[in-house]
């Protein structure tokens, strides 16, 4: 088996770092305890052992091809897709109400990990739809709503995001992409507009899995204000329907091309050209059809909205293929003879796995995933908390905590993804370069993580602004006192792990804080001194939590161990906690240097110096 | 033009860092001074700028290609080897009296350096035919060295290096290639050998470029003993010579397939056949007609000096794609319009170069390259010494310094190479992942670095075994010696800006002692331990040399800055120090906790836990 789910893992995390129990507590969820979620993750992994991991290297190979118009996605991706939506996978955390499952974020979480692990490429399709779902359940009418959802949670249809322009891509300020709105025979609006322009960079704007596609489109309305507070949203779908529901007429947006990627070769990425007058077919002439979605000119705030979603997804596709990259090099490690041990414990070659250097590489692979993985846990338990928890405080707390973290899940675990794939290439020596090894297919394929779903920069804009700036620090604050107990814990502990651990934490968090005081300090002064270190600053918050989750699943696996509970898997989280504390965690103190003392050369390097 | 060779960069490193005027009063070097350097750059920038780097894209478009046993490789390739081989570029480094220019290494390195720029995949083959010119230099006959050099230094025939089999990748005692002595009529060893085994990744193992390839094999003769001890090395010929010297019949070895690789794919990566019977033709039988070069079952110490060279060469191709990644995106970043200044310096879109994030990228794909390159630099210039100067404790001193570097060279400067690369790709966005723009060719070409010519591990065990524990850590520390002298300078320039790097080069040196002492006091008792921070310790060594170099760099920038000399290249000298230092040496403590204070979790990792 090319992915085996690590179930054990996401469980730990559910039960003990993200408390699902205590979800499960929430109104609306009372069936999506401990019991629940083992058997939702037990399913899951089957589907996506089985039948979506052996098609990403074959996605790899045989990309999504454009020809006239129309993607032919790789060969056996519709089948899996069939199945995928079949099994209600793509409704898993929808409302039931529209024929969703209606499971917490927590679960849904774990099981969108697997599907990435999988088959990154085949993954992002429901990963943009759900996107558009969120949107239209956000901002949709109730008549949008029951005309998109139930098709689009059952898999019948699927959805985008339309965002990127070719001048227009961090900067949505610059999208020129225009509705026009449509009258009737009275001369008055009649709630169609005609949409205008091209869009890059859509991922799943074309293929052939699904009977129609519901593009959810940035555009501007005549007279609009410049900029980002003139900017509308609108559903655009691929198929005009009929007043029964069934599809109608094609809609006047096309794919005039995909593009030839780095990764994710099976995802195809669409230009897509609304209003180029191809279609001809169209009573109202050229021109493609949308609906307003939301109000006008607050189509940015839905898409952040939703975005807030993929964001927090895209972090997951990052743990996705770290997993996946780390069980192939420990495969490898462990097939592979070479070289005697150097303690000459052994006098002929041994499995590589044994060589000190191999495992500090697996351990590093090992160590960002499981701590990115238990933060992401911990954050779409937040998530939950926020969305049903009965007590207006608390949800808004929740609230705090799910967004301060939105940022480092994406960012933190999305570079971190690329360091691990390239740690994944080189467990493999002369062979990780080779093609069919599969290696250097995580290497590729991660790279795009940092970039789609707004780059690290600007993950890190977000979480200074809107989540450190706006509050003036207090959620972070409240993060880092949440540590400083963990911190107590581990020193009441006592074991040499648990206090070598605490040292490195605290340390790590007293960075955290003076950093926190220079950004706090300085960004209305001196903006260029913080953003020269806002990325930093996001890498250290993310490094912080997420050796602050592994310190927490040490505590944790210490006292399973003398419960007597998996003993080997508690041994290794202790280790792995270890390991991210010495090597990882241990990073902050640098990390901290070059926000706080590193600015100096940013900023005075002139433009033209470079 | 896609490169523009950094000839003031490497001119400066020349001039005030190697201190090529010493080098050039050594014996054989008297014509070697700045001003024939400065001539030797122009003429290598102008032939790699205009003739090679065309070729870099195309290559990754129209790779080599394998059929029946031939490869082409990417159309304009020969042509372009023609006017390298016609240029004498093959002999710059290489003796006189075969042909060659008898140049430094240290100007050598510098037209190394913008070959791999130019053209990664072109530049291997060069690079593989300096290694066999090296060592038939080292332990070929008279006669061998008179029937093979002059052709190769005319780039007439090429050469390869064939250690690798598909069980003897890192670990060269499981070689299985056997060679058997062929007799005369009279029954007597006539000094050919047959050679028969599979040798893999044997880069320009076949190609069209050259009439004749000359193959260094290991091999084992018939008794000889297990392990590393037991191989020789042996010239192979793709095709025989007659007594005069012109190509006789086709000898025994034959590609029969070349690899699928993420990069460098221009550069084909064969599959080599020895004795697999298919000549036919030869009147001896199967077998491939080699000739002992060196002494018997002391081939690995042949090869590893030429093995050194080509190290230090696979360092320079670190450097060169970083180098070519950051124009790259630096040209890019001057061009994209995107987001208004966060100082709110302009009320519109900016090019990207001037956000503080983009502008700490490109920085640190700045400050790597730099450094690196210095530190190159000045190995090369101790090479020159080590071999040239009249005096042997200078020799020999020049020589410890050189030998101590190049796991360094090798080691630092390819995986910086990779983050470099990496950066490239982030600075363009979404455009980065498109594979047309090109900055991901860098990504997947770097991505070899690290692993051939032996991983960061083998380097790393080579920087612990034979560079520091060998010598007691002498060696180490007499650089850290001259580490401290720079300390003083930078007190004594007294600028801030000296100051701040004078800090951190401080911090880097005590870091990287408290490693030696580590490293030296428990490699015999805890060996496990020590190799669990052998690429730690290569890393914080790079970075420490590295950052080194920019250290003296500031110093003579701001000297010259004094003398009215290129003012805008100083100061960009200076601040790229300065962010060297703030951010990249600052990292030492945190190399120095994960060496000294994290080998627990790797040690006490069972290989079962993974």
């Amino acid at each position: 088996m090319s992915y085996v789910a690590p179930v054990k893992d996401l469980m730990f995390n559910l039960q003990h770092l993200a408390g699902l129990e205590q979800v499960a507590s929430l109104p609306g969820f009372e069936d999506a305890g401990l019991e629940t979620a083992q058997a939702v993750l037990e399913e899951c992994a089957r589907l996506n052992q089985e039948v979506i991991a052996p098609l990403n290297w074959e996605g790899d190979k045989y990309p999504s091809s454009y020809h006239d118009g129309k993607v032919s996605t790789t060969p056996g991706f519709k089948q899996a897709f069939r199945q995928f939506a079949e099994g209600g996978w793509q409704g898993l955390q929808h409302p039931v109400q529209f024929g969703g499952q209606g499971l917490p974020k927590a679960i849904g979480a774990a099981c969108v990990e697997m599907l990435n692990s999988a088959n990154l490429s085949f993954a992002l399709c429901p990963l943009l739809t759900d996107g558009a779902i969120e949107a239209l359940l956000i901002a949709g009418t109730p008549e949008q709503q029951q005309t998109y959802l139930p098709k689009m949670i059952s898999g019948e249809w699927t959805g985008t995001m339309n965002l990127t322009e070719p001048q227009a891509g961090s900067d949505l300020a610059l999208v020129r992409s225009r509705a026009e709105p449509l009258q009737d025979a009275a001369g008055q609006p009649d709630g169609r507009y005609k949409v205008f322009g091209t869009k890059i960079f859509i991922t799943y704007g074309e293929h052939d899995m699904a009977s129609n596609i519901v593009h959810l489109v940035l555009a501007r309305t005549p007279g609009a204000p410049e900029g980002v507070k003139g900017i509308s949203l609108f559903i655009v779908p691929k198929f005009l329907l009929n007043p029964d529901g069934s599809l109608g007429p094609r809609n006047d947006v096309h794919c005039v091309s995909i593009e030839h990627k780095l990764g994710i070769k099976a995802s195809p990425t669409a230009v897509l050209q609304f209003g180029d007058g191809l279609a001809g077919k169209l009573p109202t002439g050229p021109g493609a059809i949308g609906y307003l979605l939301g109000q006008e000119n607050r189509g940015l705030e839905t898409m952040f909205i939703m975005m807030n979603a993929a964001r927090y997804a895209v972090g997951v596709q990052g743990i996705a293929v770290a997993e996946r990259a780390y069980q192939k090099a420990v495969g490898y490690a462990r097939d592979r003879l070479q070289s005697r041990p150097v303690d000459g414990s052994l006098a002929a070659a041994a499995p590589i796995i044994v060589h000190p250097d191999v495992k500090r590489m697996l351990l590093t692979m090992r160590a960002y995933t499981e701590g990115c993985r238990a933060m992401a846990s911990v954050a779409a338990a937040a998530y939950d908390g926020a969305h049903h928890h009965p007590e207006a405080e608390q949800r808004q707390q929740h609230a705090a905590f799910y967004e301060f973290l939105v940022p480092l899940v994406k960012g933190y675990s999305t570079e971190m993804s690329i360091e691990v794939a390239s740690l994944g290439v080189q467990v493999h020596g002369g062979m990780g370069f080779i093609e069919e090894t599969g290696a250097a297919q995580y290497y590729r394929d991660a790279r795009i993580l940092t970039i789609y779903e707004g780059t690290t920069a600007i993950q890190a804009n977000d979480l200074v602004g809107r989540k450190t700036l706006r509050d003036g620090g207090r959620t972070a604050r409240a993060v880092a006192a949440q540590i400083e107990r963990t911190e107590a814990e581990l020193q009441a502990s006592g074991s040499a792990h648990a206090l070598a651990v605490c040292q490195r934490l605290q340390a790590a968090r007293q960075a955290f804080l003076e950093v926190l005081d220079f950004v706090l300090g300085n960004a209305k002064a001196d903006p260029n001194a913080v953003f020269a270190g806002s990325v930093p600053y996001l890498l250290l918050g993310g490094n912080l939590v997420a050796g602050w989750q592994l310190a927490r699943s040490l505590l944790v696996a210490e006292r399973e161990l003398v419960a007597g509970n998996e003993a080997d898997f508690m041994r290794a989280k202790i280790l792995t906690a270890r390991f991210y504390a010495d090597h990882l965690l241990s990073r902050a103190g640098s990390q901290r240097d070059s926000i706080v003392e590193g600015h100096a050369a940013v900023t005075e390097m002139a433009p033209e110096f470079f």
